[in-house]
């Protein structure tokens, strides 16, 4: 017997049948004999209602109607999470339904009722004690928990969320609180690939990938787990497997492995991955856009101006580039979320005269591409053979960016597909 | 400075307009410098919705389809409430966000939160008791409580509901608890009327009523406040002011007594109500349906043994009627509701052999008129006065009941309007 977590998102429980498809997963591992919680997330499009909902009773649409870019202030997040929250809330309880009228033993639990404690960020509060014991007796008594997802309670007795994704976090916290043997992430992908299949057909599902290199995938743009879930993960060694809630619930005959792979990615530390490949996955992002700053003062100072100006405004900068100087003036280039854009242009025409620039430009026409693989801890030369790769093609390189386990280059958008396609082949991820 | 308890139900908050009238309502008592709580039903439609969905989870649409008409079991009406529950939930915040937009302190309170306790009988829970320390504190300090109706906590920390209309009685409650000089429960109506005036052009809104005859006139078909919350307020001595949601905000320049009166009907204790007419109101009801069972045994136990039947069916049984003896056997009438006539039928059937009796007939075409009025205590006549009435325009009465305030009559569908005008008129309710 395991002690498992599952985890299904918004598509996963999209409608009744997709929540009757995810009992049938439910069921199988609880007929196993396993202890399992399940988290869900709120039914598919019933957030984007809520906050909708949320932005009207505050005035949002009004404004945006009549043309004001800025708002007065921001509305009261625990009123925004008491109502947000009961997207999980119904789905919980609907859930639990469907188990019970397939014989499972089941009942939903709020964030309040577990407690699962959180800081008082309300709409983006940080988990700060689960109480599991009432909880886990009943699992080990053969009832399966079914936990309202992305909800916790906030100091003042409040209902508080946990952001945009947050179910991950929930479903790994409580794997962590749990001792669970695994957290099984049912998404609507089997699992994580050396690169967007879309992209490249022969991307393949990696059996194993280590959480450091999933938090630069997610970041680089593959979303399938959210970051503070693997974050968390990666502190408290739960092992989380992403797998598919569109499989057979019978798992149309396949086995998987004791640890899940087969079915889908696990998740887990460095040392539990045998055979590793120097680079493990190709990411791209096309949501970043360029910002140029011509002719700046090459002096002390400049930059935090800069970027100053930025941070304040909220506006978060990724890569950066500064050319050599030339009699005391350099170009500094930098990447921004392409919907920060005309934001950070408002910015820094405003504080012009105080950083001092000849031009200011942005564009939207370039891709982010990255290669990523603890391997490259090991192995030199991995920048090098990727450079002349790309040379090869005829790809220019506009900024590069590395860390220990990634090396990521910026190019003309036009070419994001030709260079994901050549690197993939380039560090043998072509599936044979 | 008055404490007041503010109900609005589905169709005054149906939609974020609605919800923005109410709030104007809220805010005009606030600015007076009313210490104010507000208690909202689900938006119009919601809970229609999610009890749609708790059903389809447990398999009730495909019982039906498959032309089942029994089910094997009850659902888990802990996972209902869950369910169900949210509608209130979103309310309250979006109320609460409305309010704030417009400058006016506002908090949501779950039921769980305030709390609201109940006992386990969860989608019909009763309340057992309402801390209001904390709520009374804030609202005399000049935040308005916005309070999701209708849900409550139960033992075992789950989530509980009151049953179909329950807001009303957790308005009376609150009103109850917090000492409220007053409950406004804004409705689509605005107020009680000596009769339906669809039915009746010369009805005219009752400025008083009392609790008795409204629970009479509520029991009858006159369907403005939950049962319940009428048994409750006279209980605890709570007046209720039965007053339009689609008054608007500012009264249109109208002014109201102090009590309230002027704008809606207050339900209060009798003693309140100075100038007291014999007869205050006409209700009919046409949901009701007769059964005869011809040709029974005139002995004892056959009438426990009809209704014994039909009570372990749950099925309530309202008029009762039975003729003279002749040879040893009687007819025996009784009425049912219309949606219970099938059931009913079906549970005589096959009790046949049990009950003996020669035929059985069912019939929906009928109605109920009543004439309430607490002034029957002290006036002879009445009734006699009525069934002349009736007999002068040919109505027929198939049965009697009466009560120490109430003269009830089953007549033939067909003459229910001209009965209730004759009723209306007979006992000097026309409007002048």
């Amino acid at each position: 017997m395991s002690l498992l977590v599952l985890k299904f998102g918004g598509t996963s429980v999209a409608d009744l049948d997709r929540i009757r498809n995810a009992a049938r997963h439910v069921k199988r591992e609880a007929d196993a004999g396993h202890a399992v919680a399940v988290v869900v997330s709120a039914m598919a499009g019933a957030t984007n209602q809520l906050v909708a909902l949320v932005e009207e009773a505050w005035g949002y649409k009004a404004a945006k109607q009549n043309g004001g870019s800025e708002l007065s202030a921001q509305y009261d997040c625990r009123e925004y999470d008491a109502v947000v929250a009961s997207g999980e809330q119904v789905t919980s309880g609907l859930l639990a339904l469907v188990l019970q009228s397939m014989g499972v033993k089941a009942r939903s639990w709020q964030g309040w009722q577990i407690p699962l404690h959180t800081d008082d960020a309300h709409r983006a509060a940080r988990i700060t004690g689960l109480a599991v014991d009432e909880l886990k007796t009943r699992m080990l008594d053969g009832e399966v928990a079914v936990i309202a997802g992305f909800q916790g309670i906030a100091p003042g007795n409040r209902i508080s969320t946990l952001g945009r994704g947050g179910s991950d976090t929930s479903a790994v916290a409580l794997a962590a609180a749990l001792s669970a043997d695994r957290c099984d992430v049912y998404t609507d992908v089997d699992g994580v690939y050396t690169t967007d299949p879309r992209l490249v057909p022969k991307a393949h599902r990696l059996d194993r990938i280590s959480y450091e290199e999933m938090l630069e995938m997610a970041s680089q743009g593959a979303k399938v787990l959210q970051t503070r879930s693997v974050e968390l993960a990666m502190q408290r060694s739960v092992r989380v497997l992403v797998r598919s809630s569109f499989d057979p619930p019978d798992l149309g005959g396949r086995t998987a492995e004791a640890d899940g792979t087969g079915l889908g990615t696990l998740v887990c530390h460095e040392d539990e991955i045998v055979e590793q490949n120097v680079v493990s996955g190709i990411a791209y992002a096309r949501d970043e856009a360029k910002v140029t700053l011509l002719k700046v003062a090459d002096k002390p100072g400049v930059a935090a101006q800069v970027f100053g100006s930025l941070a304040t405004a909220n506006i978060n900068v990724d890569m950066i580039v500064q050319n050599v100087s030339e009699a005391g003036y350099t170009d500094l280039t930098f990447t921004v979320q392409s919907a920060d854009l005309d934001r950070a242009l408002e910015v820094l025409r405003k504080a012009k005269d105080k950083i001092g620039y000849a031009d200011l430009r942005g564009s939207t026409d370039i891709a982010k591409v990255s290669a990523i693989g603890v391997g490259m801890r090991s192995h030199a030369g991995v920048a090098a053979q990727m450079f002349s790769a790309l040379a090869e093609k005829g790809i220019n390189i506009e900024a590069i960016s590395t860390s220990e386990i990634k090396i990521s280059v910026l190019i003309d958008a036009a070419y994001a597909e030709l260079a994901v396609r050549t690197l993939h082949s380039l560090f043998g991820l072509d599936s044979r």
